[in-house]
């Protein structure tokens, strides 16, 4: 170890703060949110920005429900309750990657807006962006990848968005992107642009 | 946006992974565990660990009470089952951090070993340091630093760590740092001559 290197820290107020830690990265940390129905796209999606981003050599996570219904969330149901508890851990954690340094995606349908509010609220201004993954339910219904929506229909899952609970649609996105219309990749460049316009990473030249 | 290298995406699988993180951030994502009663100085020592690792390069984040209590953990209050529940849910937060690559250390009594072996449990094999922040009771309450000592003997908190309720010492931790007889500075060289010893991280040269 360098003990000069040491030697120079004031030891009584070692915090390395968060702009230390964007310096490092050469990034803003922030929070990309994710939100629409099942089979709309948003984690197909969150990878593919990922993916974008990463190739930019920006430090990058994604938060969805393989890594997070299992582990963090797993003592969650389906409740009223449950689904906002679900959605606040979401938001809380997010801020702690965003605290980071780090770039955060939250794919989850996250169907209420006061809940989506409530996670943008924790955030600085302008590090919050809502991207509308909006797909018509019917062709979400006809991709049904999970076979949640047949389920549903037979009344086998109960309470499922678009079916029999309801998805409120943001009213004011940052970014809006049909994913029906556009290809995967054009969604995924939306997403960027948008993050480039207001200056949370750089244009790649 | 170059054009050229979205095309170059497989679209269908763009996930980004660990080690993809870990490369860029040329680093291993791992879980630093500090453990000691309240006063031993785990959040000092945890802040003083993460400025030489930041000092290097590194990529760190700090979770404690200041950002988990909070935030995340604010519904938790000290019963038993919400002082289990509250350290189940830091260990997950941590494994999502180590998966994203970054070097993130924990500053929390966790004083039962049942709850940390399960935080060890959730991490990959060699990615976890426990690190016991062992100092004196007297010492630590002679400290006192947030005055609670005084509160506990004085009965007005209940099942106070190292007063009223149990500290588990760590059978086997990577780490045992006494922060009565060592100086903050060779504390922190201790934590990161054990990383750098299993490879953690490299030796700064």
């Amino acid at each position: 170890m360098a003990q000069q290197k040491a030697t120079n820290i004031t030891w009584h107020e070692a915090i390395v703060t968060v702009e230390d830690r964007e310096r490092l990265l050469n990034q803003k940390g922030c929070v990309i949110w994710f939100t629409g129905l099942s089979g709309s796209g948003k984690s197909t999606l969150a990878n593919a920005v990922e993916q974008l981003l990463h190739q930019q050599n920006h430090h990058t996570y994604v938060l969805d429900g393989d890594n997070v219904r299992h582990g963090l969330n797993k003592n969650l149901g389906f409740s009223p309750e449950d689904r906002e508890e679900n959605i606040r851990r979401i938001g809380e954690v997010a801020k702690l990657f965003a605290d980071a340094g780090t770039i955060v995606m939250t794919a989850f349908i996250s169907p209420y807006r006061t809940d989506r509010d409530q996670a943008r609220e924790l955030i600085a201004e302008g590090r919050f962006v809502e991207v509308f993954v909006d797909c018509p339910l019917d062709v979400c219904e006809e991709r049904d990848t999970k076979g949640l929506y047949k389920k549903a229909r037979a009344g086998e899952i109960k309470e499922f968005t678009g079916i029999s609970a309801p998805y409120e649609s943001p009213l004011d996105p940052e970014v809006t992107v049909n994913t029906a219309e556009l290809s995967l990749e054009e969604s995924a460049q939306a997403v960027i642009a948008s993050l480039v316009k207001t200056g949370l990473v750089p244009a790649d030249n």
